[in-house]
């Protein structure tokens, strides 16, 4: 079969050779529909490579759709013939075949093309993610990527009484109004923060980018006893200064997004199969590429400034222009 | 009446000519049986007022038990004559009067003496800071100072299945062990925290330290989807650098300590106060001081690695030799 | 001032000659805009005043909204002059000023008209009764009534997947589909529940209706380890006989619905509060009566075969035709 | 094999030429150390087999501890040699080896033998039933049989400030003072329940007795908002007629208790295995019979009033005399 495969630091190795995989106990083989591209973990993972050490341990490529070709031993949640979306396969979703566990598959509504539903992997994520907004609560969302809208539709879904999000690109949060969202604002000076004209004390903010500055910003933003969900991965810089003081004073709850046990994410994924027919996808996905110009869609995602360090910023001042999720088809 | 206050940096104002205060709508005014030092806050607050901003905005003197002396309009928990204790008052607990809100007024049992019953103040705070700690959990506490000592007997009530607590101090880890901890730990190495000895894969760790060493030590005691709990206060040390990628693929939660609502508080007041008459309080008091010399306490409670900043450490390299609870005798 | 009072069994005592109560501590007093008429309560107790119990218990009127006119000590979440709606007052709600307690007293939304605004009473106890339904869950939703109505409101945005609801009346199911029910059952056979046409393994099922058969219905409706919410008083037959060897295999849960501890009313009302703005509330209001014409409001209201025991059905065979909620105006 | 299986109504069935089980997926074999006999379900199958539809639907048997002998495909909790107790086999317990899911098995501390071990299935129960136990509440236990005893147990363990527990028999409540009840009331007058001497304004009350009168007792003794926990089968008097109009007016919750989902077992069982080491049991266990005896044993334990309706009581007044549970050895 067709595989993209990540062999070093930029370094893309292609194969029309590569072994379908055949799965074990509790495991589903994937006929890959489409995949989309990471906007953080693949695109980091691409980026650094061999520099920074978790890079190495995560699967490149972890966004799929598509069909179930076989299943393992003991598989009793899927069958062949099944459409499906996976929460991280087991091996490179950029190939014509992925394996996946059995808990990683959900079922992929009937109406919906495998290259939106990819998008659907973060789903179960954002149900995780928003694990403690109540009914009625004021919720702030940072960076209105995919995973920020993701989120901003299940806050809305769980009752939040006010969602105010904030980007740089004043061409997302179009979508983030048209999604839900109560406010939009638009940052600007670097995407610096405030409280003007953001609002203060939130029930639970939310860090859908994942940067130094906005994960402090989070613990600005809510009230006493508030929560802070760290949701944008910190994959550049890993180590954040926190003021604990201040933390403390406000009695300071944080949730990580990811669903960390099997359990958690089988919760998560049954959750997600309910709500996976009301979730809009389309307004996520921007464009499809065949499975060959991978490297060109991971370019255009490389023009992102977070790819960068909070030091040592990139070239470019935002997240890639007017783009969202961009889908891989083999 | 009398009273200490804090006029400076290491510099308490004495006066026997102090108005007693009177008390506002849903104020309480207690006639102090006792106050024990905080060994937190109280001693940071006296090292450092004026260098560190928080170090001013805190009471000198928070942990309180009395008699209560009058109550200002609306209050209907306390009235004249009952025997309390006071989580936080409004005005220095090193006097003969103190005034408190309502909501941090406790009753005392009949059969706890003031010294012991102001020790009853950190009950409350451990209820809140214990609320993720679920039966059968396997917890770690490190540190057991006196919040430490009255977590371990939340934690114990809450149904641990097993509780681990570690400290420099073999002297306190006696105490431990009487108050239920199933395992002690004799911390060496300048306090250095391992999982070996102490274990891994704890469902709850929780640092009832408060520096940047044992924070990041509790993250890599829990499991999965764990919760870490910000028990001691970063006074000194107040921005601690976390590893936010860790945090992550851990799925991992925080919780802070301290009850930052007047709902939060009165929840864990009321709790507080049912479980009060079977918490051991003796073994967390050591002495008791007239309090014309409440600088003596002080001072022997300044032995403390803690109120040195973990690049530059004090003089002593431990906690007070010997030393739980000191408490101050109007 | 003018006021109505239920004085025995279909026997409402009218005087312009009331005195105007006076609030005492933490009380509030209200200038009362309008009543809307309790479909269950109101109709009960002029219909068994005297006959059972309870009815001679609880407030006549208790629907209001209007303006505050005084409070009385102690009192900081309303000021004279504030729009409010009230979830069961202290005195007759059909009178030109009424006495409440100040936890039970909400803030009226800018754009909502006093007769609209009476039925926000009902959000609160939504908000409260619905506690149960988590992100995703399947509900059943029995009786679309005002009360039925308003729950299901609050049910979609706590994010059920699926609500499912069922009434005598096709009338009132136009209504739940507007609202975002998801399926509406139109009930015949005298209003017998069956999994057929409705469904099974709800997760939650609702009775919004108060009998003997709703109740047990419910619990056939809802899955293993499913919650049962009895919504609808049991005013007529209060004492239902249930099947508890079938609640012990499903593992039942069984919630109230009222929120019977202050605590529990100040946070449904605190939630209320923020859901308010957005609630649809016209739907539910069917017309407006002058203070004076409440008998005729009351006589609509009492073609309910819900004022009849189940054994001795009475001479109307359903809810009051083409009508919801009735407004008084002072 | 031996075993014993019941063949109707108050007919045991013998053989000692039954096939061994043979495990399939996810399925585990046991050879039985001992079995415990269930004082309510095997008492009532016993007794009214084919009179009672329920009767033929659960195992006769259902309490063992022994060694695990065999596993099926996929099991990963159990290998043979492992010593386990099992919450409901498949197959007959009063056997030499007995059926199990894998779920429904727990590891068996190594210093408890078999015949206290079997009573170890009553953990996994009382853990889930006690789910709405929190720290500080006051807890009401109607009953002390095994079940009463064990949840005594786990309500100690939860943090309950004071268990109130009540039985007919006072040599049963000895049992209970010294494992954690923190009062004892002999009924009389028939097991008449009354707030005069138990109490009232109880968190929870568990009927872990499970008649018409127990269970409407419990609603008397808890205060607003309060958990009635259904523990105690109703096999006998399976209709029971409540009033729901004070379960509106207290805004009670009520918890059935058992585990009725996969997930729910797999839970309650994680906590079981972890909290089991600290479980006393031999106070539970009055004596043990060989298999062949069976007979016997259920005629003991017959001699119950429970096992007759509560119109028509039977001969004798009270709990089987001096006897808790009985063990069964192959």
């Amino acid at each position: 079969m067709k595989r993209y495969e990540l062999a070093g630091r930029r370094k893309l190795a292609w194969t029309d050779q590569a072994a379908v995989p055949v799965p074990g106990p509790a495991e589903v083989l994937v006929r890959v529909g489409a995949g989309t591209i990471c906007n953080r973990s693949d695109l980091v993972y691409y980026h650094y490579l061999g520099e920074r050490e978790h890079c190495g341990q995560g699967v490149f490529g972890h966004e799929i759709a598509g069909t179930v070709e076989a299943v393992g031993a003991g598989v009793s949640r899927a069958v062949p013939g099944d459409r499906v979306f996976v929460r991280t396969p087991l091996t490179s979703g950029f190939a014509e075949f992925a394996l996946a566990r059995e808990v990683a598959v959900g079922k992929l509504p009937e109406q919906v093309p495998f290259t939106a539903g990819a998008i659907l992997q973060l789903l179960p994520l954002a149900v995780h993610a928003t694990r403690g907004v109540r009914l009625g609560d004021r919720v702030a969302i940072l960076g209105q990527g995919p995973v920020g809208l993701m989120t901003l539709q299940v806050a809305v879904r769980r009752g939040a009484a006010e969602v105010v999000v904030a980007d740089l690109d004043p061409w997302r949060l179009e979508r983030s109004a048209s999604l839900g969202a109560h406010r939009t604002v638009a940052l600007t000076d670097g995407g610096r923060v405030d409280r003007d004209p953001i609002g203060a004390e939130f029930d639970v903010a939310i860090d859908a980018v994942g940067t130094p500055h906005t994960v402090n910003a989070c613990v600005d933003l809510v009230r006493c006893s508030g929560l802070v969900v760290l949701l944008g991965t910190h994959h550049v810089d890993t180590h954040v200064a926190v003021d604990l003081i201040t933390w403390e004073k406000k009695g300071l709850r944080v949730h990580t997004a990811a669903e960390p046990t099997d359990t958690d994410r089988a919760a998560a994924m049954a959750v997600a199969e309910r709500l996976a027919p009301a979730i809009a996808l389309t307004p996520l996905l921007t464009e499809s590429y065949p499975l060959e110009r991978l490297p060109d869609a991971i370019e255009r995602l490389s023009a992102s400034s977070l790819l960068y360090p909070a030091g040592a910023p990139g070239p470019y001042p935002g997240p890639p222009p007017r783009t969202l999720k961009l889908a891989i088809v083999p």
